[in-house]
């Protein structure tokens, strides 16, 4: 029984409640949140930020009609308790159940969907343009991390806000991690007194008395040198986002109900660009979260107790092999060698590499395209750089990998961490585009590797090659089966891994694995079919592809992907261009994006698994 | 005969000489310069106005030792001249002659090949961290643009360089039409002491005492405040890049070349991140260009005496035919139409429209991952956005186009211009990878059109479908060939234009006036042809095409795209899966970046012109 929460079942029951009401219901939705989570795993820390935040928003503002958008997105549990979706947040994540991001298609309140850093300002501004060619009086509240405004286009939108002459509130909900500093009290007094009426006339006889001055000469020159460096410490960040034609309040403390109420309700009455600076802690209210606010960022469901995992997550990744295999390259004398991350140091299993080689070590923050052209940089003056990024998140870099790396032929590693189906975190994060896109760029080369062993292997493999190149590989345990076939690596060749005929599959990466075991279900039909490990996505192992059409009737290509521009689609343009009439059966994913659901569920759901390949398999056998 | 050009070679005889003879040497660079671009085309106001930066440039640093990395590009005409291509610089843009841009293979002196905008500092701060991890110890130093700083890239660049604590000089060569204000000679006088000797102590001493101010009170709050107000009006917009980590120094009168001189200087004694803000004027020196500096950007061949062009370029283009038709959309009370450019409202033809109805346009500057963003969050409100980029800058916006756009399956239209060969500026602009990157987007529809009333129809098509939409148009005149071919446009339907047998051509595009004529070329061998006209390049016509191949024996596909995941490719896969026979052969640009020319001896290095294409198809009519 909650006394507050049983009693909300939309924004406008928040409007009627008092502060300490509003402050009882906060603490309310943490405990249910932390319950949620202990058992259905999610984002933790940035919601149990973000609770009294939200409160407050929904207070201040009228949702759906005033437009909040929530950037990356994971943080609106809350959002999602208070907007009708209290009973089935216990589904979050789940197969089916609620998406752990916006969705427009479960809410009204969910007005702008999100996922990727940084877009929340760019489609506010959108919102506000159409504001005004509607005629509709609304306020647009974009709300961002201090992470996620490292991301260039972040920057952009605000350089393009700062023009506009209406209201428009940018939340910069601010963990005291990167973007700010401490800047203590003085600045709330900054704060009070700026967001006062008397204010803005203020403003303006300074800035007149202001302009004469160059005709004063030296001396005032001095003292305004002097005053401007102590102002720079003072009010950092702030200034910046002034100089970008912002108003800037705070910093607030985003725990404090009402002074979150008061700060708005002032940035309400401004008609101009508004950026409000919100101090907040993430995991706040869950001590393990606070302690360690990265450990729960996306958790596995845990012990509420002790914060301890349901289950043991594995920490044998193929994320890890990545970090270990680039320590050995460093500790055996590869100078030249450096990592870099946007932001996922942790997750890309480079945090090890890190410690050991800070110097070789850089994490850019949330700014993919400056990582990969910072990578392109390296890599002309003689260094060898790796990138590793999530499959999605290097979807940012498109241009940069083309027109820095590829078009100069920069020999950089990229190490595409969670390619294919990511499972939970759904349709914003699979990483299911990759091989297309790289695929038609000249002069990269990309591979995927069976297992843990070949991941080794190809890292070492790409560290040496000059010219671009990318590794391909999933989320989760690195699995060393079929360890036994270990033929070295060779440029642009496959691995033949089992002889028959009439059937050949292809397994691209660890898809291999699949298709071996679909092999042996054919074998139990008397059917021996040929299997062979791609290795090299691109390019295709013409040769071996050549004897295989000639030898068999039937190639089947299995790949973690879109079939449209995917490896399976190269395969069959050049079967078809050597005139021989095998037949070339693409196995991928269909053109559509793919919800969220445990990865065993979505490799079912895009028929992946053993049982439907096997079964596709068949009808082509049974013709 | 020039008294001084004549006798530079390399960069070293520029640090040779006085001050006098730099300013002679300017003088006869830019007479040069002048009489080439007057011949050749090609980039001249930028060349213009960083004719004494340049040298400046080569005089303070030693190049190529010293890293001077051009954003953008376009701008190293006399770069190129004092670095020993000052003959070769007479077929700059021409087919096999010098590339209007960087290019390693050119020179040593070109250390990185730039071409989009934004990408310099990143680069740069590679050729930094490889300074450092090589104990190398020279001066790494980009030049950007004003209008390239608002590119999202450069700022996730800064905000990383800013924690540089070693030497590196970031050039803001400033044309004062966007960024900078101009703030008079105070701004001088602070540039001047703050790079004294003195200035770095006394810094430091005023931030600890200003460090204990919170104790002191509102008294000093109130005086603080007001003098910040004035301060941002001071020294704007030095106090952005100074809140980034930067020293700001400048602005510097950019055609002041012992200025120059005297700032690079000191910039070198600081062993920090400096930005240096020097402030210039497009097309500096010659009168037409300084007047008009847009016309003169990338201009034709034209007469020195008047400015005019050698040949009247026209002005029925693609790109006119997409504002003209927005305009009449508009006319007819399209209320919610929105045009979005990203600095390109000549370029893509949307100048007319911006002036007719200012409040549907909006120019966003370069920022095209906002540009997306921004009509998605237009689209979600109920507008209706059109977003016209080149293909070649559109790769820019890769994942908000996926992420933003497609996955919301949000009613936005993508006016793709310069999509193929685009002709002289080379590598970087080519459009060819459009078709590829869109069509294995979910949710996505791509059109290309046959000739200029066909773009008509389908940016009517488009603006009333509500799903993302992109149409794919060539640059230059547009062309209304086979305009009796009229048929309405119908989702997903290709149109016929010939009935034959035996072979079928499916033109895309502009391709298709190229197809035409190929049949006629084929009829006089007694072959009748079909041939068709794709329009709908996502999805395919799948009806027509089984259709067409159960009575074909070949289908030739012809697009200005990569053959790599572009129509083609969908098309021999689907081919393959129904199981017949006919053969598909695509026909297209092969994997690899295409360099400059006229773009007619483009079309015929790729294979893509009438006689390449009739005698690749006669080779299989004859096997």
């Amino acid at each position: 029984m909650n006394e507050i929460l049983d009693g909300i079942s939309s924004p406008s029951d928040i409007k009627a409640l008092e502060i300490d009401q509003l402050n009882t219901l906060a603490k309310e939705l943490r405990e249910y949140l932390i319950k949620v989570v202990s058992n259905t795993g999610g984002h933790l820390s940035s919601n149990l930020g973000v609770v009294e935040l939200t409160l407050a928003l929904h207070y201040c503002f009228n949702s759906p009609y005033d437009k909040l958008i929530w950037d990356v997105g994971h943080q609106t549990y809350i959002h999602k308790m208070i907007t009708g979706r209290k009973e089935e947040i216990k589904t979050v994540r789940k197969f089916q159940g609620l998406s752990g991001f916006p969705k427009r298609a479960e809410s009204e309140h969910d007005i702008f969907e999100t996922g990727h850093s940084s877009t929340s300002i760019s489609a506010a501004l959108g919102f506000a343009k159409a504001r005004e060619l509607l005629n509709e009086n609304n306020y647009v509240v974009p709300i961002i991390g201090d992470g996620s405004m490292t991301g260039g286009m972040a920057f952009e939108a605000l350089n393009n806000a700062g023009r506009l002459d209406s209201n428009f509130i940018v939340i910069l909900n601010d963990n005291q991690m990167s973007i700010s500093r401490n800047v203590g009290g003085l600045s709330s007094y900054l704060d009070t007194i700026r967001t006062d009426t008397v204010y803005k006339e203020m403003k303006e006889e300074v800035e007149k008395a202001l302009t004469k001055i160059p005709r004063i000469g030296k001396e005032v020159v001095k003292v305004i040198r002097d005053v401007k460096s102590g102002i720079k410490q003072l009010v950092i960040p702030g200034m910046l986002f002034e100089e970008l034609g912002f108003t800037y309040l705070g910093p607030i403390d985003g725990h404090n109900i009402s002074a979150l109420i008061k700060t708005l309700n002032q940035a309400k009455r401004l008609n101009e660009p508004v950026l409000i600076h919100v101090n907040t802690i993430k995991g706040k209210g869950y001590k393990p979260a606070e302690l360690n606010p990265t450990k729960y960022h996306g958790t596995k469901p845990f012990y509420i107790k002790n914060g301890r995992p349901k289950n043991i997550p594995s920490t044998d990744t193929y994320s890890k092999v990545l970090g270990d295999t680039l320590i050995d390259i460093a500790d055996n004398n590869k100078k030249g060698l450096v990592a870099i991350s946007a932001a996922m140091p942790e997750g890309t299993g480079l945090d090890k590499f890190a410690r050991k080689y800070p110097d070789k070590f850089i994490d850019v923050g949330i700014a993919e395209q400056h990582a990969v052209t910072y990578a392109a940089g390296l890599a002309a003056s003689g260094i060898k750089p790796v990138v590793a990024l999530y499959s999605s998140f290097l979807q940012r870099a498109y241009d940069q990998i083309i027109h820095d790396v590829c078009m100069q032929r920069l020999p950089v590693v990229f190490a595409i961490d969670r390619a294919g189906l990511v499972g939970e975190d759904g349709e914003t994060h699979q990483g299911i585009f990759d091989i297309s896109f790289l695929s038609h760029m000249p002069n990269m080369t990309v591979m995927a590797p069976k297992n843990k062993s070949e991941l080794q292997s190809m890292i070492k493999f790409a560290v040496d090659y000059e010219a671009p190149i990318a590794i391909r590989y999933p989320k989760g345990k690195a699995s060393n089966e079929l360890k036994e076939y270990n033929e070295e690596i060779t440029y642009g060749k496959s691995e033949i891994i089992k002889r028959g005929s009439k059937i050949a599959i292809i397994g691209v990466g660890t898809l291999t694995q699949t298709a071996y075991n679909v092999s042996a279900m054919l074998e139990e039909n008397d059917i021996l079919c040929t299997l062979i490990n791609a290795r090299f996505v691109k390019p295709i192992d013409k040769e071996l592809i050549e004897e295989i059409a000639n030898s068999h009737d039937y190639i089947f290509t299995i790949e973690e992907n879109v079939i449209s521009g995917g490896y399976g689609n190269n395969v069959v343009k050049f079967v078809s261009d050597t005139q021989v009439n095998a037949k070339v059966v693409c196995i991928g994913i269909e053109d559509d994006f793919i919800q969220h659901g445990k990865r065993d569920e979505l490799i079912k759901l895009c028929k992946l698994d053993e049982e439907s390949i096997y079964n596709r398999i068949m009808t082509y056998v049974n013709k």
